[in-house]
């Protein structure tokens, strides 16, 4: 079981095949070497780390809720399902730990339908457009922010 | 395998936290408490009772497929999924057995994409608002349904 | 006048034609019937019952300003005003006790129009598509929340 | 109790003040004026005739209910009531008795709220612009009607 | 070339088919059948007929303005062209003769693009829903209408 | 019969109640404290005074009609009928007095569907958000709008 | 006159310059080339093949009504016609022989005005994105469709 | 056959009634003047000219890809089909010459559906408000763009 | 592991209970039978065959994906998922190989909601309304594209 | 720098040429009236008074920001920002005194995009329709509010 | 200060930079090129020129207030504003000089926010996609409209 | 002048208020902490700082216009402007250095209209909800691009 300082970073829909398909949109980087620069940016902060992939729905919802049971923050790339989950929604409402939004690229250049976030109105933050990056700034700021509400308490 | 007289009531994702979380708003009865209070009733009522949750679209098609070969009727509370699941729609529509739609809130006094239901067109009718009591008005309609069409064969 | 323990049922336009029209789609039962299953039920639990019908939307906020004064809870089939009326809507507004919406039919069954209700984010619960019998089973979970909070003062 | 051969001619909101504002625009006969040749007409034909106005829905349902038991036709002038009220709409679909809709101007020439009715998707049929001699055109259509299906019998 | 007297009756796409294919909603009555009844209405009442049919829109707005040049006043029914044609409402406004818009059935019981009118806007009146009676319908309002206007010369 | 110096105050559903429910919102002042305030503003500026409320959509127009008949300007808080009766719109197109619509709160802080008017488009000008002296506001612009008239015959 | 086993194939606006304007979209094939390829399938399956092109869609529906009268079956490439024309769509209404719906490139790739199609609710299929050989597929189905058909007359 | 040098002129329905319909909006000048006025300026530049009008929407695409056939330029003042024609769009898309759009009124002073133009996007440019003069403008810019490209080849 | 050379056939939602349930729409082809035709009518052309079926939106995905490592080709009927699923569109995108989208009934007949697909967008072709001979012309198709597709490298 | 007792006015784009254009839409007072007019109302109830106008969003913004320094109160006719300035309904967000909202004319009566008011969900209330006099209608109701709220501290 | 025959030409936001961005899309000329073409071509026609670009849109409506004072006429590009802003509409409402509307390239080429203009309604007409030379065009065309206005005297 | 190696920081309206007003929901950080904040992060990576604030839309761009021709990259919270200026998004369409998107609060949380963003589909990437914190996160992305960038070179 992870300790209370743990970060879950959890992926949705097809981030799976990340570095491997259109690299010149997403880059080089895999899903795994995501994995590695967070492991390292986590513990470098004296955090843990968990960091998951699906493909399904039901079981990002069950990987937040696992979050929401044994993680201090989550940071959230939920691929499609951003954009017409309202369960994932839902799972998130029913969170106490922070969440942090992220995406590769940046959504609002893109389709109408990837400018409406069911994530976002329960985000403490959103950061997209950074590619693999956006992921260490993401952990970062959730860092941060962690440590600052623990002084406050 | 479950005899004819079996109602199954089957859950949408999220309300296996039901009771821990926010319950000033849902109540404080767990999905246990719920399904214990409906095991009662089912066995005074002389059915029997299949209970299950899954936070997954195609688990729910799933269970409601296997309703549909081995229940008598169907009580649904199929959360964030009665608002955006056409599949489950769909599987719905392939159901020979009735069902009743529940809710503990009511989704009407929430965000518009609440208020549209993809399963009360094919529901037999709809319960919500009135927290887990809502599961046992559902059961003693449903069963008081199933007795009365028994009756007019 | 009606003691603080009474109920009031109150009806739209068309529900006196109720039993006489379609009763395929409605049922049999008339209006009279209903009130004479809802006077029996009422007295059975202890309570007063008020039944009332208007085909007029003034008449029903009357009544419901009525109900307002002399009961103690109010059971409400407003028929097409549900889905048209916001001076109903501001009626219930101004409504100190509780509100149960009840339809015969299951009225996502049918046109777009049907499916926004006016009367429901302002009732403790809602109950359609059980025919008569919704009325019973209205006056049931009303009756019940009525003792519940008389405990809880 | 009028005879079974009686038409009736329902008028809605603010008709009563015809011929006596705006007469460029629906001319200079009163509603009197139209009862008086809907009367000869009528009798000619070999109808009875009753011939109402209300500014209230609930009024107008009442005398649609009342059309229904004692009518064998229905002439309806919804006025404003035509594109609002779902009220009248359900009063006319538990109506057994065929319905013209009349307007003295032409709804299409005038804002688009105007341009939905809630009475023509339950009418025979529709007549509109024609002024006063539109209600005798729906007269003349409705006997005819009438006359025809009585043989048909 | 016909007198200032004649009226023109023009009908639009499928019209030929009239009478052949869904007789229960369309009747049996033919285009041909139609014409002899107006041909004779029109005699009677002392005016030309010139009576056409076409599933061509560029077909129907010649007509159109053939009717502008030759005729004293227009009945149409553009069928389908009614509800999406705004070069045939382009040729209603340069017309300088009244225009009577005719429909067999009833189009707002029909799906939501037929609720909207290209003709009617530039319409005397409309009629709809009387089968091939409402033709003659409208033949008896325009040449009415037309004596009417003659007078007031 | 009121003189032809008489200002009719119409209040429209749920007025009645004003000063019994949720005093912090619509304050203190019941109808009756409003009448006595306008009957003495208006007499001080030599006015009569026709003071009235309805729950009813038709009695309103009733009212409008009579204020028309024997007013000489018409003050209305037409309530939720305000948002949603063309048929009061159609009973003020009619009127050929002068209207003030007034509101208690600002409907432009509440939902949607109060943001639009149906009495606006037709009223001299629109005062709404000041309480109970928002009546003497309406009152003291519509005086003078009435003597200024005189003056200008 | 076309054998009752005839198959007609009709071609709306701009098809008859196929093969000559952006080969790389819609490719090499020309009209006539289409054309000769249906000839030859046809004949090999035991059909008489009608095949025209043309730019009006007057003309498209008298081609229609031909088909309805001297074919077997019907296979539409309405082009632009298919998005935008209720005149077709009721001429493919009254049309008694089975119809399949063709397009050469994928519609759904393009604007959203081309992602509704007036013909397909009245196609027994629809078959689009193969280019030529598509014509060949619906000739193909259609063939098996009137000969399953025959069998079980 | 014209020379590559012709410049095609091609105006759509209800155009040919210019000048004798309402001149105080769309001038005096008729479209036989018009022809004149293009006429000289166009030998006059060196070009030839073609012009034609039609009431059709499929002569008016046979017209355009005439024009892509021997013209150098087209001028296209589409009338009602501008905005609702997308036949006319796909044939404008086929064409590899120039097209110029031409309006005598200003659309964006009148309703909506003319604020949408299916010509526009395939155009050069689009001149409109300037009457009979708006076409030689056009004239001077089409005849202007093909003298530059001749150079630049 | 399937050869380069194998295409794979994926089926969403509800495909599973084929031809047990509502026959008389879906034809009594079992899902076991679509399989059976399409293997010998694959084996026949040189292919191999996988075929799957889900009612997991996320099983889905994750089968597209396995299709885009080990298949030549794919085909998609994903059912319901097809209305609603990003996600599904997304995994499409991802994807190297040629996809044709089969539909057993025409959606084009059906709701609203029917008539947008997210698979069309990604696909070669679509095919619908054939019933289960829509799988075999979908085979033939991509089997003939592939072929093509090799000869052309 | 103005006293704490200062209410400012501040006037949007267009509002300096009132008075010299449309004088019977907007009547024939101009700025410069307005302004001596609340100049002479403000001292006699005691209140300083500052009095701007700018065609600029940015100005205005400013000057509200002004306002919020040195101001009591604020009367706001934002012309035409008043319906499309988000900027300036966040300006307002900020403020502590409270606004009336004014215009001269009725925007009801005008285009749709005249029927939202970026100012109304922020205004203490809001008067339109009355001309110049709206004005002093706004500083009597705002002194009124401010000696009000004084007197309750 | 201009004599009464300068024309103002006002351009809007990022017009500054024309020449040397993207010099593809907008041509090489720069906005003091336009200048010199137009300097040159007003003094040929006997007008004086006033020539003044901003990203303001208030220090827009100041020019375009001022151009009503001292200009004969406007030629007004107004870039993005055009689009989005109601105050300039108002600003030209108030114009009694005519203005014409010019771009260098064709909105309805680009996003759907550029099909709407609140300039062109109260534009003499509108000339876009001819680059530079359009304000040349419009130039000649304003210049032709005011003398022959000043002729008709 | 700055170096090429200047980032430029520009703040929308109302954000110079940041730090006096509602500092619960915008924290206490002014506008000039966030300014050192940020001076020191950007000296520490070797870049200059221009940061500026406007309540003005024109001035905002003029700003824009001026970073594109002096500065290495733009930091841009345009507030208000973000949902509404069509202007600003054309001024960042012209600029040749990358752009990051930054703002304070997360407005996903708030109303719909703050949902687009009329910069995002420019920038490089978006940073929302952390606060003053967000714009060194902007800062450190902006300086790593630019590096990565020139070795890229």
């Amino acid at each position: 079981m992870p300790a209370p300082s743990t970060i879950h970073v959890l992926n949705g829909p097809s981030l799976n095949l990340l570095g491997t398909r259109e690299p010149e949109v997403y880059g080089r980087a895999t899903l795994a070497d995501i994995e590695r620069m967070l492991q390292a940016a986590a513990s470098e902060r004296g955090f843990g780390l968990v960091f998951k992939q699906t493909n399904s729905e039901g079981a990002l919802i069950d990987m937040i809720q696992e979050a929401g049971k044994t993680g201090a923050g989550l940071i959230l790339n939920a691929g499609a399902y951003t954009h017409t989950s309202l369960a994932v929604h839902d799972a998130l409402r029913a969170l106490a730990i922070p969440v942090v939004e992220v995406h590769l690229s940046n959504p609002f250049k893109r389709e109408a339908v990837r400018h409406h976030s069911y994530v976002a109105p329960l985000a403490l933050g959103v950061i997209c457009g950074f590619g693999a990056k956006g992921y260490v700034m993401a952990l970062d700021a959730l860092a941060a922010h962690l440590k600052e509400k623990e002084k406050t308490r």
